[in-house]
Parts: structure tokens; C-alpha cells; sequence
């Protein structure tokens, strides 16, 4: 039996900031290989991932974890309770950078894997996808594992991605999709002039005021079955004219769009760019966009994979999670051009800040969650 | 007869960057006085101003001249061609601080006023009312010299401001009024949040946006009789919000409206904060205002003084003056509340530029129109 909160406390001490392996996937591989998985690292452009099999290729089940070892910078290490690589456990709480974002959630997903395959070898595969590259460009990490699959024949057929989705209790809330996210960045170019004699000059202004407020005033959807209604934020609008009796030759704008699945990141950006041709001929005023999609929508319907994994969290919590699709991204961007992928994992306490921490106790519910899971789906294999 | 052209010469020498009077009232002060003129200077708040009154008090008819003896700085002195308190000559032009703006308008009315009086005394009164606060915050400058007069009795019964006043040609254009400008400064305060969830925060970029496109798109008028159109510009939009998944607490937007004699500052305030309440109760967005009437609108409307100018301006120049209301303000915005006033002057040759500089001969043509402005005024008393 592998302890959860033991491997979790070894991968804390090692200090695998993003971009550095710093010794976590060497570590996952030992361990897996010993137990019987097929280790290979998958690396590209310096970054570190890990592709961990267990069982026969060809047209057995493969269940697919996901999850990454690489963590955010530590900020001010002076302002840390405990050393935040010395994963320090005090109260029943574990201290340390990655505690719950989510070392604490690969340690569980590969303690479950390890003892399940020993204790009841399936009729299938597990597969655990390890990137060392999630929480910077995440160009060369699940992308790249999913790139060298590709050209391997490996294949999953689900997927679970073990990031924190728990607001605040364990079982609260699971993920079957996520918004999409779309930054688009605005400069409106007029003529430079006084204020005294407007009709010389080209004011930018009130063409930039008059599309962000259109942008701002147009309802994108009104939600749609598992999403909440799309969303527009202006989040600046610079000029930097100090002068009253000047107007500006220009003024800058940002937007960003959280956008659900009755959108596309290209439909939207075609979208922009009718707003923009149509204020440039209403005004004469010269726009620029650039645009970029951090991520498309996307959903899992709800299924048979997300009734496995409701399952297994509400036998062990005695909650049954809401299947959200709120917040920001996660790796699951990607899976989901690949096979059903869920998300699970702990509550997502203090990450990214200072004195991020996990309940031992919950590393060990999340490692039984995922044991269940296993079971289940392998049992239920036709 | 004095030389006009040596008067601004020793005008420009003197440095009398605003504040400093740098020995320019005191050099006119001297020259007056020896010319029978009753000088007083008008100090207040370190601000120096001179009164220089000929002939006798009462029901005689009073002509004043107003002007400035203050200069803006010189800004990059390297740049300049010949030292900007040099008064060199080159090629039939004066350089200097203050060569245009307006040393040689003093210096041609000064000049003009002396030789008048000494050739053919008049049946009235000539005042030279000259100012060392034009360029700065003009609260201690011609308003101090009216509030002196207002104590002591004496007036102006018409008012000849001395401003470079032609675009391009001597005798092309006369002020007969100027616009108004008001300057508002706006704040729209909201709640900050995180882009995602946009429903948690109060967004105000929206509010401003849209209240900006609004001031914008209204129309103020069509123009009247003797004005353009009133403007509005708005001239900057200010935020500095450089996180794209951040929504901001506060935006600041200000515009700068010119008007004409349609409007009051008053008037036009009361306006913007009904726009300001309307904005406020479309979005819950808190507003706040800040205003400045920089000067109101005016208008000596055309009559028995301008027609002397410009029969005036035309004998000396050929060229029928446009009886214009353009442009910036002047202290003819303060005058107007005294008495009718109107302004000729200088072309306005890089006025506050490097290289500021007057074309000799135009020196005598502006003490050739003052001195026939003069004689008329006074042949033509009743």
C-alpha cells in the first residue's frame, strides 16, 4: 500500500519550479516503473513530462490520469509559516508549494493506480500522463505527452485530471467542461490636435468609448445547459494625455471574454472584427486588434464518466458534486481533443500564495476516490 | 517719436518669465511717466502690474490699451538660434521670449500712445493697463488691475487688447470674442473582481464608456452669429490596469469643451452632472466631478470699435480683418465684464516656441494702426 501523504511530502521537497524538474518526475518514474508501469519520459524544449503505463496496448480499456508536478514560484519565502519545499505537516495540515496544486493530487492518483493494478490486476490499462509544464506556457507539456501518444498509437479512452476543483469541502464540485477565454487588445489611431479646434484634429476617444460601450452592451448568449451566460469585461483603457487642450492621435482598450460552448475563440475574434470594421467606417478612426484564445470551451456531456466519478466522490463524502464548468483553465483544454476528460481532485486551499496547504486527511479521501473509480470502471467493462 | 522696434528690444531683454516682472514695468513705468503719464503700480500677491493713465479724469472719453509684459519659459535654451533674451536682429526679424507674445504689441501701443498724446492732446484720456500675469494663473494680473480701478473710479470706456491676433498676414484677422472653456474631470468608481466572474464585481470602465460616447455624439449647438460651433473633446480615458483577468475598481476620463455664447460654464456644468446622474442610475457605477471654467464665452458684438480697428487695420495693411471669435483665451475675458473690447494685434510667430521671433517692420505697422486708432477714437468724440 503506498501512503499518499508520504509520496505528496516527497514530491514537495523536490523544488520543481516551473520550467525545473527538480527531481519530481524522477522520482513518479522509479516508483511506477518499480510497481510495473512502462515509464517514458516524453520531453521537449527542456521541459520534463512523464508517460507511465500499465497493461497490454491494443483494444483494452485505458483509463488516463492527468496531472502535473510543476508548481509557482514561492513569492516571499520570509512570509511562509514552514519551509515552502520542506513539507512540514503541523495540525494535520501538510505545508509546502504544490501541497494542493497538485503534487498532493498526482501522489493520490498514483498511489491508487499503483495498489489498484497490484491488488486487482484489470482487464485494460491505466495510464497516468505526468507534465512538468502546466502552470507556464504549457506549450511542451500535456501537449507534448498527447503529440508523442499520437505518433505511438497510445490512446485513452476517459480521462480524469486530478487539479483542486473543491471550492471549500471535499465533494462539493467536479468539472465536466470549462469557458473558454479570449483577450482582445484594442489601439484606436486618430490625428493629434488642440482642443480648441476639433474639426483639424481626429479624436480617437470617442470611437474607442462608443465600441466599448457596444462591446459592453451586447449579450452573447443567456447561458446554455451546462453553462453559465458568456461574459465581456473592458478591463483597461489607457490614453495617458495629460494635456486639456490636446487631443490624443491614440487610446487603447482590452478586452477579455470568458465564452461558454455556444461560442467559438474564432467566431468571437470574427465577431471583434465586425465591431471594429464598423466603427472605423461610422468614425474614420483607425483600429488595430490583436487577439489571443487562451482556450476554447469545451464539455464532457454528462455520462457515463461523469456518473462513475459522482459515484466514487459521494460514497467516500456523502456529497454529491455539482458538475460545474466555472472557473479559469486547466490542462483539461487540451485532453478533451483526445477522449472524455473530467476534472477532480482536492479543495484548492491557498494556491499560488504563501502557506499553501492540504488536510492530510483529504490526500487520503481523494486517494480512496480514485481507487473507487478504478474499480468501478474496469468493472463495468463490457 | 519713439522707436517701437528698440522698446521691444529692450522689453525682450528684460527676463520676465512669469512671475517675475524682470525690469519690464519698471522700464515702461520710467518711459510713461516722462511722457505725462500718471503711473501706478498695481501689486498684489507678488504679482507686479502697471496703470498708466494721460489726461484728465471725469466724463473725458477713456481709451485703454491692455496687454502683457510676462513671458512663458524658454524652454531648451541650446535650440534656440540667438539668445531668447538677446533681442538680436537677423534678416528683418527680432528674436526673443516674448519677440510676438507680446512685448511688441506693448511696445507698439506704448510707442503709439506717447506720440499721441504729445502731438495732438486729446479732449479725454489714453490708459495703458499692462499686466505681469498673463501667462501664469491670471488671478493676480488684469483682474487685480480692474478691481483696483473699480476701487479708485476709474474706467475704460472701450478696451484695445494688444494679442498677436493674425494667423499668418498682418491685418487678416481682429478678435471681437472669444470662446468659453470648461474643463471636466470625471471619476467612475465600481468594485474590482476577476474577469471570470464578472456578476462578484461592478465594472466601471462600461459606465464610462458609455457616458464618454454620449458627451461625445451630443450636439451643443450648430454655432451662433458670430461663433463656430461649440466643441466637447474628449481627451483622455485613463485606467492602468495591466492584468487582463482583472476587472478595475476606477476609471478616469476628462473632457475639455469649448463654447460658445450659447452656453455658460454654469449651464454647461449643470448638463454634465445630469449626464453624470443618468449614467449613475443606468449602472449603480459611482460618479464624481470635478470642474473648471477657465473663462466664459464673450462677445463685443460688431460695432462702432471694431469698425474703427478695421478701418484702421485696412488703411495701414489693405487687408479687411475677419472679425473672428476663434482661438484661445486672452484677458480680454476679463475686460469684456468692464467694458467693450476688442483685440488686434502681432502675427503670432511661434508664440511659446523656440525661436520666437517678430518680423521688424510688422513692429511699426501694429504702432501705425494703434496711432490711427487713436486719432480716430478721439476725431470722432461727440
Amino acid at each position: 500500500m503506498i501512503d499518499p501523504v508520504a509520496l505528496t511530502a516527497d514530491l514537495v521537497r523536490c523544488p520543481s519550479v516551473t520550467p525545473t524538474e527538480g527531481g519530481a518526475l524522477v522520482l513518479l518514474e522509479g516508483l511506477l516503473s518499480g510497481a510495473g508501469f512502462d515509464c517514458t519520459r516524453v520531453d521537449r524544449n527542456g521541459t520534463s513530462n512523464l508517460y507511465a503505463r500499465w497493461g497490454a496496448r491494443g483494444h483494452a480499456r485505458t483509463f488516463g490520469f492527468n496531472g502535473h508536478t510543476d508548481v509557482v514560484p514561492v513569492g516571499d519565502v520570509a512570509a511562509w509559516t514552514h519551509d515552502p519545499f520542506g513539507a512540514v505537516i503541523e495540525d494535520g495540515w501538510l505545508y509546502g508549494r504544490g501541497a494542493t496544486d497538485m503534487k498532493s493530487g498526482v501522489a493520490a492518483f498514483a498511489a491508487a493506480a499503483i495498489d489498484f493494478v497490484a491488488d486487482t490486476p484489470p482487464d485494460g490499462a491505466v495510464v497516468l500522463a505526468i507534465t512538468g509544464d502546466e502552470e507556464g506556457d504549457a506549450t511542451d507539456g500535456t501537449v507534448a505527452l498527447l503529440d508523442w501518444m499520437d505518433r505511438q498509437g497510445e490512446r485513452l479512452d476517459v480521462c480524469l485530471v486530478g487539479e483542486p476543483t473543491n471550492p471549500d469541502h471535499m465533494g462539493q464540485m467536479m468539472k465536466i467542461g470549462r469557458r473558454g477565454s479570449l483577450t482582445a487588445w484594442f489601439t484606436f489611431r486618430g490625428k493629434q490636435g488642440h482642443s480648441a479646434y476639433p474639426h483639424r484634429a481626429l479624436n480617437p476617444l470617442p470611437a474607442m468609448a462608443r465600441m466599448m460601450a457596444r462591446l459592453s452592451d451586447h449579450v452573447l448568449d443567456e447561458g446554455t445547459d451546462h453553462f453559465d451566460a458568456s461574459t465581456l469585461a473592458v478591463v483597461t483603457m489607457d490614453v495617458g494625455n495629460p494635456a486639456t487642450n490636446v487631443i490624443p492621435a491614440e487610446g487603447r482598450a482590452t478586452v477579455n471574454i470568458r465564452f461558454n460552448d455556444a461560442h467559438s475563440g474564432a467566431g468571437l475574434i470574427a465577431w471583434l472584427q465586425d465591431e471594429v470594421d464598423r466603427i472605423v467606417g461610422e468614425t474614420g478612426v483607425s483600429v488595430s486588434m490583436e487577439t489571443k484564445v487562451s482556450g476554447e470551451s469545451f464539455l464532457t456531456p454528462p455520462g457515463a464518466l461523469s456518473a462513475l466519478v459522482s459515484e466514487a466522490v459521494q460514497l467516500e463524502t456523502n456529497r454529491v458534486p455539482e458538475m460545474s464548468t466555472t472557473g479559469g483553465t486547466s490542462d483539461a483544454r487540451f485532453v478533451k481533443d483526445h477522449c472524455p476528460v473530467v476534472e477532480f481532485g482536492l479543495v484548492g486551499h491557498r494556491m499560488h500564495a504563501v502557506d499553501e496547504r492540504v488536510r492530510v486527511e483529504q490526500i487520503h479521501q481523494l486517494k480512496a476516490i480514485y481507487g473507487r473509480i478504478l474499480t468501478r470502471y474496469f468493472a463495468d467493462a463490457p
